[in-house]
C-alpha cells in the first residue's frame, strides 16, 4: 500500500536567505481502474481507500448503486513484468447479471444530443444516468449546524495540516454528525472515496445526508452527489455556473462560501430551516 | 461565444438571517476537442480563448510543438440537429504530414510499462512524449522578482475577484514581465490556454520563461510545463510528491508556497540567484 505523505528536502527562501529543511508532501500516484479486466480510467490520486475510490467512481458514472452489484475489487498482481503488485491497478468485477456499461456512453451522449455539447446536454446526461432522485428528499438542516461542518471536517483531516496539499470531502447527518471523511490530491477522488465507502456499506441512496467539500463546487461534484442520492451539497468556496444549473434542475440544495456562520445558498434553499428571512423577494 | 461570468440570484445567510442578492459566478461549460474530426476529449472549461485551450492541450499531449503543424482550428457548425453552433465543439486539423497520434498511447504506455502503473512509469511517459528538454536551460531568476509575480498575476485576473472561482496561469520573463495570463475553472485549462497562446505565437520552446499557477502544482501541470520547454514552474500553493519527482527528473525548477518574499524550492534550485545560502548541507 502506498504512502499518503512523502518527506523531501526543500530549500526555503525568505527575504533572499535560503535554508534547507525537510518538508512533507501529499503523495500523488496513478491508479488504473479496470472493469472486468478492461481499463476504464487512470486517475492521479493519493494512495489509500482505493477500493472506496473505485466503487465511488463507478457510482458517479451510473454503473452501480448497491454493494451486491460488486462481486470483487482487488489489486492486480502481475501488473508488472516481474509479477509484482504496484497497488496502482485495481480490477472491479461486477456481480452476475449487472450490465457492463458502454464506456463511451457519455461522449456518445454528447455527440448524439439534439443540442450538441452544451450545459443543457450535461444536465440531461445526469438525469439519464441517475438511479436516485434527491429532488423530493424532505431533509432540512439548520444554518447553525452547517456552520460547524467545515471545522469538523478540518479536524478529521489528518494530512492537510502537514502538507497543505489535499482536498477533503465529508458526509454528515443533519445533526452535524460526521459519517465519513476522506482526503485526496484530487477533489473528485475525495468525493468518490466518501461515496464508495457508502456504497460498500450499502447506504445508498444517501438520503438525509449533507456532503461537504473543502474547495469549489463544480458540475462534476454536483453530479456525483446526485448520483449517490445526496440532497445537500455544501462547499467552502465558490460554485460554478453549471453546478448551480444542475443543482437547480435536480432540486439539490447547493451551498457555497460556507465560512463561519455565513453562507450562500444557490439552489433549493427550502432545505435550510430556522432562517429569519429578510428578503423582499427572492 | 460563451460568457465568462454568469449572474444568479442567491440567498445569503449570515447568523441565521437570510437576504437575497445577485452573485457573479464563473461559467463552466463542456468543450469537446476533436482532432481531424475524431472526438479526443471533453473538458469542462470557462468559455474564452478556446483555440488556445485546444492548441495547448495538444502541446501537453506531445502532439504538436509548432504553429505550422496546425492547419486550422474551428468551431464546428452543425454540431446540433438544427445546424446551430454551440461554440462548445472545436475541430483541430493538423497540417499535411503531421502524424496523428495514437490517442490511447498513454494508457497503452502504462499497461506495457515494465513497472506497471506507477510514478516511475508516469515520469517515463513524459520523457517519451517531450520534444523539448528544459534541463539545460541556463535561465535564472531572483527571489525578489519571483515575489512580485503572484501580485502581477492577480492584477491580470479579470474575473477572480468577482467570482472567487477561477484558477489562473501566467507566463513571465525572468525580469518579471507578464507575457500572457489566462483564467479558467480548471487549473489545467488555464495552463493549456497560456501554452496554446505561445504555440499559436510560435514561441515554443518557452526557454527563459517562468510559469506561475494560482493553486497547487500537480504532476499534470509539471508535465505541461516540460512539454512546452518551460524551465521554471512556480505555484502559490503546495506541490504533490509526483510533481517534485518529475521536476527533479527533468531538471525543472519547481517552486511552491510562493507567498510574498517566502517560497519553497523543491527541485533544481540552481536557477534561483542572489540567495544568501545559510544551509549547512542541502
Amino acid at each position: 500500500m502506498g504512502r499518503v505523505t512523502s518527506r523531501v528536502r526543500v530549500r526555503t527562501v525568505s527575504a533572499g536567505v535560503g535554508t534547507a529543511r525537510v518538508d512533507t508532501l501529499a503523495v500523488e500516484e496513478p491508479l488504473e481502474i479496470r472493469l472486468g479486466g478492461t481499463a476504464l480510467a487512470v486517475t492521479m490520486r493519493t494512495p489509500g481507500d482505493d477500493f472506496d475510490l473505485a466503487a465511488g467512481f463507478l457510482v458517479g458514472e451510473g454503473v452501480i448503486t448497491r454493494a451486491d452489484q460488486v462481486r470483487t475489487i482487488r489489486y492486480c498482481a502481475g501488473a508488472t513484468d516481474g509479477g509484482a503488485n504496484t497497488y496502482n491497478v485495481l480490477d472491479v468485477a461486477l456481480a452476475p447479471g449487472v450490465p457492463v456499461p458502454d464506456l463511451t456512453l457519455r461522449r456518445n451522449f454528447y455527440t448524439s444530443s439534439s443540442c450538441g455539447v452544451c450545459g443543457k446536454a450535461s444536465l440531461e446526461a445526469v438525469r439519464i444516468a441517475a438511479s436516485f432522485d434527491p429532488a423530493a428528499d424532505p431533509t432540512t438542516v439548520s444554518p447553525t449546524v452547517l456552520a460547524t461542518l467545515p471545522g469538523a471536517l478540518r479536524t478529521a483531516q489528518r494530512v492537510f495540516d502537514r502538507t497543505g496539499g489535499l482536498h477533503a470531502a465529508g458526509l454528515f447527518t443533519p445533526a452535524g454528525e460526521l459519517l465519513c471523511a476522506r482526503e485526496d490530491i484530487g477533489r473528485h477522488n475525495a468525493v468518490d472515496k466518501v461515496i464508495g465507502w457508502a456504497l460498500r456499506e450499502d447506504r445508498l441512496p444517501l438520503a438525509g445526508t449533507i456532503l461537504l467539500v473543502s474547495g469549489r463546487a463544480s458540475f462534476e461534484l454536483a453530479q456525483k452527489a446526485i448520483l449517490a442520492g445526496i440532497p445537500i451539497l455544501a462547499a467552502v468556496s465558490a460554485p460554478s455556473s453549471l453546478a448551480v444549473d444542475l443543482a437547480t434542475d435536480a432540486n439539490l440544495t447547493l451551498i457555497g462560501f460556507l465560512r463561519g456562520e455565513s453562507m450562500n445558498v444557490y439552489a433549493a434553499p427550502h432545505r435550510l430551516d430556522e432562517i429569519d428571512d429578510q428578503s423582499v423577494n427572492l
